[in-house]
Order: C-alpha cells, then sequence, then structure tokens
C-alpha cells in the first residue's frame, strides 16, 4: 500500500526532471489529474495525458525544459503530509518565494493555486509548492 | 551612482552562477561582507576573501557546485528594494520553501537568517531569499 500517493507523484516529477527524462508516468487518480492540470496552466509541464491500462490509469506527464535544455521546473516539496496535515486559513495562504512559486491547495472549492485561493477567499490544506 | 548595492551583489551571484564561473568580485561594503558570510555559514558558497584594491575594496566570492557540477545555490531573490522596504515583526518572519531555504534580514541586532531573528526574537527588514 502506498502511504502518500502524492508525494509519490512529485517525487517521479522530481526524478524525471533531474533526469532529464521526456516523460514520467504515474498511477492515476482525480485529484493528481487536479495537480497535473495546474502545473500544465502554470507552465511548469508541456501537457499530460490520461491512459487507460485496464486498471487504476495512468497519467503520462510530459516534462518541459527551456531552450538550452534548462529547467522548467526548478523545484517542488510536499508540504501536507499523511502524518501531519498542513491547513492555513484564507488570510493565512503562504507566498511561495515572494511570487515567484505556487502552492497548490485543497479547498473546499476545489484544487488551486495561493493566487486562486487569495482571490477566492477560502483556505485549505496545503498540497506541495512548486518553483 | 548604484542604486541598489545589495541587488547588484545577488545578481552578480546568480549570474556567475548560471554561468558556472568560479568566482564573482563585487565592490565591497560590511553589509555586502555580512551577507557573504551567511551564505557561507549557510553553505551556499565556497568561501569569500576581502581585497584591497586601494578604493572600497572587493569582496571576491569562490562560488560552490557539487560533485557533478550541479548548481549548490538554485535561487536567490532580492525582497526588500530601495523603493519598497519590506517590514516584518518578530512574529511574521518568513520561511523559505517551508524551510529548504533562508531569508536573510536585517534587524536590530545584526544581519542574521530568518531561523536566528525567530530565534533571537527580533523582525527587520526582508533582504533576500536564498534557496
Amino acid at each position: 500500500m502506498m502511504t502518500d500517493p502524492i508525494a509519490d507523484m512529485l517525487t517521479r516529477i522530481r526524478n524525471g526532471n533531474n533526469a532529464k527524462h521526456d516523460t514520467v508516468d504515474i498511477p492515476a487518480s482525480n485529484i493528481k489529474k487536479e495537480i497535473a492540470q495546474i502545473l500544465l496552466d502554470e507552465g511548469y509541464i508541456k501537457g499530460f495525458d490520461v491512459i487507460d491500462d485496464g486498471k487504476q490509469g495512468i497519467i503520462r506527464i510530459e516534462l518541459k525544459y527551456g531552450k538550452h535544455n534548462e529547467k522548467v521546473l526548478s523545484g517542488i516539496k510536499r508540504i501536507s503530509k499523511p502524518g501531519l496535515r498542513v491547513y492555513v486559513k484564507s488570510d493565512e495562504i503562504p507566498r511561495v518565494l515572494g511570487g515567484l512559486g505556487i502552492a497548490i491547495l485543497s479547498t473546499s472549492k476545489g484544487i488551486m493555486t495561493d493566487k486562486e485561493a487569495r482571490k477566492e477567499g477560502v483556505g485549505g490544506e496545503v498540497l506541495c509548492y512548486v518553483w
């Protein structure tokens, strides 16, 4: 049994990105699809496919690199964890590197970035930082 | 006239680090020496020399890279600026990437990291983030 599927997703992306791989495959789930969508919307990945494998499905993430093959996503960090959940109120939403990065939050209005949560006036669980 | 000598220092370090240079030279000042000392103490640079050039002096920073020539210092960002000073109270000291990076603050007790400021119970001006 996997104890923290989101941590597993972030680790696969981090490792694939460090190794300059083109894609990484991740066992699918709804929340992981939403995280992939945010990474895409925020410009950190090139795209993703959801592949039917007859079981839970696979999310294939296309990693993104710059003109000189430099990393576009420089770091990713799990914040809330199964053993230590991190929740913030709407007036405590963290800024990542003064706005250079993003936080991804799970809120009552769905999975969203820190910027969206501030706009919506909702707090929630801080899933991870990306920069 | 240079309008923001600390921004100039950080830019020289950032550019030298991106270009994988061994050293960068910076016009010296006391506050810049203190920032260099913190970068050294926190493991982001290999060392620094203060060189007498008969004028204001030069700080020569030895940049640091990993075993596989990867960056040790992945990013550096000016926060407080001459046109928009950023001050925080002792209970508002920012955490950089959840403790993965550091903030350097100018406080009534000297230049120090966010961790030291929290320990000393002092706020101050947030000079920059390093991660």
